[in-house]
């Protein structure tokens, strides 16, 4: 490996360790923000998810420079694959924490139904996914992306289990509807923030060991 | 530019066509599952989905390969990277396409709630960015690319329309909450597929331009 590609490499882990926390914060913030709704917190998921937006075309350009000039093989052209894929599932989970803090605006009036629902759990569940698939990227660490990848049904069940209780709470609450179906779209935006946390793990074993994990579920 | 990295570029191409191909009838199958559920178009829209599934996988090992292999540079490796990414989002588009189906089990007994929404419009806009963004990639015709951008904001549209139409038709009727969730859930996965259909349309201004648009809404 020529001493530039080294250092071109180690600029773009660099970048995507930044991207990475970037979206770590904007999802804390806004989970932080289901549970209390103040200004300060909605204005700084927007001023991140603006700067996610700018770092993840700066991540694409470095990436298809790299590719240009030094044209690496093997496990270099691997890494710059998936840090390629990963950054667009990155954006999209930024994209995932304003759509939520956006549609938070919806459920003011519904503190006894959300009370029902087990965001607790859930938001739990996301936060350690996002936080462990994270650090399966940074630390190429297989073992924790595959720990990311069997997290995923947990999630998926809270989310079921939400549904569950929308349905049976508006049954009994015709006048909830407005809350029901916000709550309803912010757990899927939550469920798919899951989804793009398991899709990095996969990237980050397909990284590692070359193997390609997806569709196996 | 070698015989070899021009023959299989071609190979590519064609594989990405047969894969699109393979998107627009998932997509297409299940706009007519709505209207009408028969065994054959769910089993159909099944497998199909497998079949997009492997192709995704032997797609990217393609452009891998191609990559290593070949080494390209200029438009041939911005040719790669969008195959990449629009391979990722064609998948998604069919994944899409399951969850309506799956979903359409739910909304059985509320055909009067689905006749007050607008999905004959919503469905007609998602048909036509999916044949438009992909006859643009296919053609890389960049018109054509800016012309399905510009048609989100339609189905955006559409969806927000049935969103006040579930909200407003449910407080009538509090018994159809479950279809009321059902069909937005189903409202969301179609507009997800017009967003799939917007990135593509951006990636192939990207390819053909090398200019990034997204993120300037």
């Amino acid at each position: 490996m020529t001493m530039h590609l080294e250092r071109d490499l180690e600029k773009l882990r660099k970048s995507l360790l930044m991207l990475s926390s970037h979206v770590e914060e904007a999802i804390g913030n806004v989970l932080q923000y289901m549970d209390q709704q103040d200004d300060a917190t909605a204005k700084r998921i927007q001023e991140l998810e603006d700067q996610i937006n700018d770092m993840e075309v700066d991540i694409e350009g470095d990436c298809l420079k790299i590719l240009a000039l030094h044209q690496p093989v093997a496990a270099d052209l691997r890494f710059l694959i998936v840090v390629l894929k990963v950054n667009n599932d990155l954006e999209r989970m930024g994209d995932q924490a304003v759509n939520i803090a956006n549609r938070m605006s919806d459920t003011k009036d519904f503190a006894e139904l959300r009370a029902q629902l087990n965001f607790t759990n859930m938001n739990e569940g996301v936060r350690r996914m996002v936080r462990s698939s994270l650090d399966a990227l940074v630390q190429q660490d297989v073992e924790l992306a595959r720990k990311v990848v069997s997290m995923d049904d947990e999630v998926d069940a809270f989310h079921a289990e939400n549904f569950q209780t929308l349905r049976s709470y508006s049954h009994d609450h015709p006048d909830s509807i407005d809350g029901a179906l916000a709550f309803a779209t912010i757990s899927s935006n939550l469920e798919r923030i899951a989804d793009l946390c398991t899709n990095i793990g996969e990237e980050v074993i397909f990284m590692i060991e070359g193997e390609v994990v997806r569709h196996q579920g």
